[in-house]
């Protein structure tokens, strides 16, 4: 069986992080996030990943998914994977793959032309190379014949070598019973006092082994980040690919700025996706909708032609043809009905709208169960929460809900009920009933003279 | 007479559009729109535009405006040229310029020119041409000591032929008796089957008759978009040139990301446009203003010292020294006069605000005729919607509109009126008169403690 | 003493600004501000601002900290240092430094290094220089053995000087004296009849004085401005290295698209500012904040674990774990305690917040001193306003207030004091009591089947 030793103990002083490296997110995955992704995509799911600095950090994202090794003492990348010895240990015969946690964009198309290249020339070790246009910085691979013949760090290389363009991605198919041989023989007997995982390399080929080299089509195999500049250029080369791939699929951008979408997020052709918008987790949107400008949407399904403009939505679902915005808020668990209309300063929550309900302004509906056709009258509360506990609303078909009516939970309209404007309603109203709250209006004549005088007539020093 | 034939039949299959290519827009303009500016902007009214793939959207957004042709089989552009024949043969003395649909940024200055130089050397064809760095894929043009000898697509070309940088447009004038002839000599024994307008050219030098080209100042005339990408492209250079422009006319931007500006938006100097501002349509905005950040102004009328900070404003009018935002909503028809002051989370509709009038936070006003120095308090509603009808709302100078007050339209409150807060006002108020709905306010001793003593006082296991 | 002339009478002509052009702005500071600054950094603090077009608008700018000296005419840059005579007649034992008050990134240690070898070398004038790629349009410095021979015009160049790189900056440290000496020797014969600060140069060695330069390693200090576009770049190199500054730090980025942080603004290690957020003047922020997208934040000070979505906030105290957003605004001299929550369209105006209180909606607290862990309803307003004064609303700790509630400032809730959905409240509630104005609530059966069957009903013609 074929597995996957991760490397996450790394702490990247120069973020000036207190949270390992490799959980420093490239879009809205953590680094580690887009390595796993990968080897899953290269059909790869037996992983170990070593922990060091805040692995408890690394432990509550993997939430028990993967199994993980912890070095206590960094000592090495040799060293960091001596601690998934025992996990080897459990299945030798196959091959093992090892990866850098905070080199997130190896690919999974690499991880199994490398694999495939390992296994016909039956290598001890491949190791994972590419080839950039500046090498400085980056271990250069020296070929062989048959294989290579070492790697050599830039501090260590001739001028000749350091013409080299072919380098180190610090990412290796093992022999799991080489590899096991290997790191039992690696020694600290250098400047750092530290076990080199390179160093295996050279011991393989003491020994005869096979060592070779695969050659990713690939450079950004080799991108890490080492400062937080670093960082943000992962960010842009991830946006990038992600803004080509929609692209190609039809989604139309007039300008790009500020636009941040996740990998996972899906669009449909020829929706339109104005600038500032910000599309996260498990978000799908359908065909012909303008979504933006300055949309931020987290795991919400959204159908076709639908218009959102400087809405945040959250964890619910859009159905077709809904209109929202602007500066609208959508709360988890709540779901819009086809044709629904969503005016300014609104917010839904925990509810359902049914189909064509028209919420136009300055209005909260949560937890409540609204049917079709309804009117809300601007400024409409339903008052959920008692102090002690959220009760629901329910509101029935072709309802009209006057202005600044409070709806106090738990209440139930029927259909084509009606309430006055001002209103709080604090029992059930049949079908087609009317619900009013309202006191006598007075009029008090000449009031405002009285009180306002001074204000309304100053030039006549308040004495009119 | 000099007329005008547009190709817009093309489908554009990898934009994965279901509408006609020439339809997607640049800026917030069709390309086919920014082809007709061009058109009336060098003289020429008498335009033709050839419909192919989903002519209906081609022909809704013309609106009979001009004259259309349809292409009911895509058999290449000189077939393309052929379905406006009838269109051409009403006036065959003067010249037909004949222009891609999907090259937005031809120009009236390059239309002009080209014109001056085949009237004055009397050519059958004239091809509009430019010179470009990168001429991969373009049609070069072939130059005879009197004109042109050919234009050879890049398949045909040679090695010496791949060095030339001048280009074919697709752009051409014809005298439009030349162009009949022509086209009925096309010839369709090639590899696609299809009629190619380009073979004009070889067609009218056989005759004997004066081929030329017109060499366009500006490169851009070229541009055209095959992918999303490209048309991303297209809207960068269209959004630069348009920056620029202001930018000369002493706009102030201190950073544009976000920023889009339509073609026929005004700015008067010293404005200053901050990030995520979009501005679109017969927009004009005046002196000294500060704009942004992310306003969105459509077809609205605004003028100095104006100050929106993230306001959604659609064809209205904006007078001097108005205020606005942050999150405010004007829809169409309101009209706000000089000096008004919108605060946080308004909408108004339909309405005019008179002088210095103030409406600070979470109010709607719509369908309202309000006065000067008014001052509306937190939680307004003009309700303008029994149900059944909109009615409007009059409200006089210095009216004190209470927090929470509901004016049932239709009602009219006198000058200086004052409404108490909370109340729903029903009929009409006299000038200086209070409006008050109100009950008795009940105080009951100890509520909470017996309703919330769990909760207010849970260590003491809501006993107290 | 060393002291210091800045010029700062220009105008600007093509930035078609009716204000000079020091005083136009880079960041949010304007450009005349960035040099003072830079004095001030290389402990200079005697400092003469030499006005000319509009001199109202720097006066206003420098309110008294800084003398300043009328150019009432615009004779040449030797004529505008002469307008400083009387200031430098005070202190003529020391150096004078005259710098261009609309070069903005000259630096503290280019000020302090050049006066070191200004004094070093005993110099009567020391030229301020860099080195840049494109010198085209810069003054050229002709270096001598032992100092510098002459500096020469880009229009009175040889060819051989337009290859010299280094370019004067038009910045110069001078002995006192030998200042005062030579502008009185400067002579208005030459084509435009302008007095030449740079001929100040060719005087001193005819006197066979020392002439030197002191080259800057930092280019940037030649950076002026002549047009909008130039003044755009200034501000995206300002912009660029604040932002590389913060990144340096710690502070997080994953797209800088739409980000303005000022000069002043302090960020905590593993801050992220998403984007679109404007931060502005002396704003302090803590770590482990998410602040944006789309927040503008001025002279706020805020804690760490902050969290700030689709917020503005002004002059205000925001302490730690505070979460905001979407759409707030917090208005000056507001102090949200540790733990604040608040919701969507809220607004918070010279307020106090207490201790985990939660502000969820659509409300407005304004000149109120609120306790802690209280409870606001959807719609809530403290109505502080009467139309003649503002007065304060004072809510205890624990106190739940109703929906759609108004209360009457001056007014004050005790502990734990209750209000009941739509209430207006108008006078003080004890301690754990319950204040309710509610009439009573009438359901008129089958209203809406006579007031709406049209509507409910068309398919029956209105009979039902």
């Amino acid at each position: 069986m074929n597995q996957v030793v991760i490397l996450a103990g790394g702490h990247g002083k120069r973020m000036k992080a207190a949270i390992p490296k490799p959980m420093l997110q490239v879009l809205d995955v953590p680094m580690l996030g887009w390595v796993i992704r990968a080897c899953e995509g290269a059909g790869l799911s037996r992983i170990c990943v070593v922990t060091g600095y805040k692995a408890q950090y690394v432990e509550l994202y993997l939430g028990n998914r993967y199994r993980t090794a912890l070095q206590a003492e960094q000592l090495g990348t040799g060293h960091a994977v001596m601690q998934a010895e025992k996990f080897m240990q459990e299945f030798t015969d196959g091959n093992t793959l090892v990866l850098c946690g905070d080199a997130p964009f190896m690919d999974s198309e690499t991880i199994a032309n490398a694999l495939k290249l390992h296994e016909a020339q039956e290598n001890a070790v491949t190791v994972i190379t590419a080839t950039l246009e500046q090498p400085t910085g980056y271990g250069r691979i020296l070929r062989s014949e048959t294989g290579i013949a070492a790697i050599v760090e830039e501090k260590d290389a001739t001028d000749a070598q350091r013409e080299i363009h072919e380098v180190n991605s610090g990412a290796y198919w093992f022999k799991t019973k080489a590899l096991l041989e290997l790191l039992g023989n690696l020694s600290q007997s250098n400047a750092q006092g530290e076990y080199y995982l390179t160093d295996t390399v050279g011991l393989a080929l003491e020994r005869g082994w096979k060592a070779s080299a695969y050659r990713s089509e690939n450079p950004d195999v080799i991108l890490g980040a080492n400062t937080r500049k670093d960082l943000l250029h992962l960010n842009k080369v991830a946006q990038e690919r992600v803004l080509e791939k929609h692209m190609e699929n039809g989604v139309n951008f007039v300008n790009t700025d500020g636009i941040i979408i996740g990998n996972d997020v899906e669009i449909g052709a020829e929706t339109t996706i104005l600038p500032g918008t910000i599309l996260r987790g498990k978000t799908k949107i359908g065909a012909k909708c303008t979504i933006g400008p300055n949309c931020l949407i987290e795991n919400c399904s959204i159908g076709d032609h639908v218009t959102l403009n400087y809405v945040q939505a959250f964890e619910s679902e859009i159905e077709d043809a809904v209109k929202a915005g602007p500066f609208v808020h959508i709360r988890p668990n709540s779901h819009l009905k086809n044709g629904v209309k969503i005016g300014d300063f609104v917010e839904v929550k925990n509810s359902t709208v049914g189909e064509q309900t028209a919420i136009a302004h300055l209005t909260y509906v949560g937890d409540s169960d609204v049917g079709k056709k309804v009117n809300f009258g601007c400024g409409t509360v339903t008052v959920n929460y008692d102090g002690l506990k959220k009760q629901r609303c329910v509101i029935g078909d072709n309802c009209f809900i006057g202005c600044n009516t409070n709806l106090i939970a738990p209440v139930e309209l029927g259909k084509g009920a009606y309430t006055a404007a001002g209103s709080t309603v604090t029992k059930d109203v049949p079908d087609y009933a009317l619900a009013v709250e309202r006191a006598d209006l007075k009029v008090k004549e000449g009031y405002s003279l009285k009180k306002l005088k001074s204000k309304l007539f100053p030039e006549d020093g308040g004495k009119k």
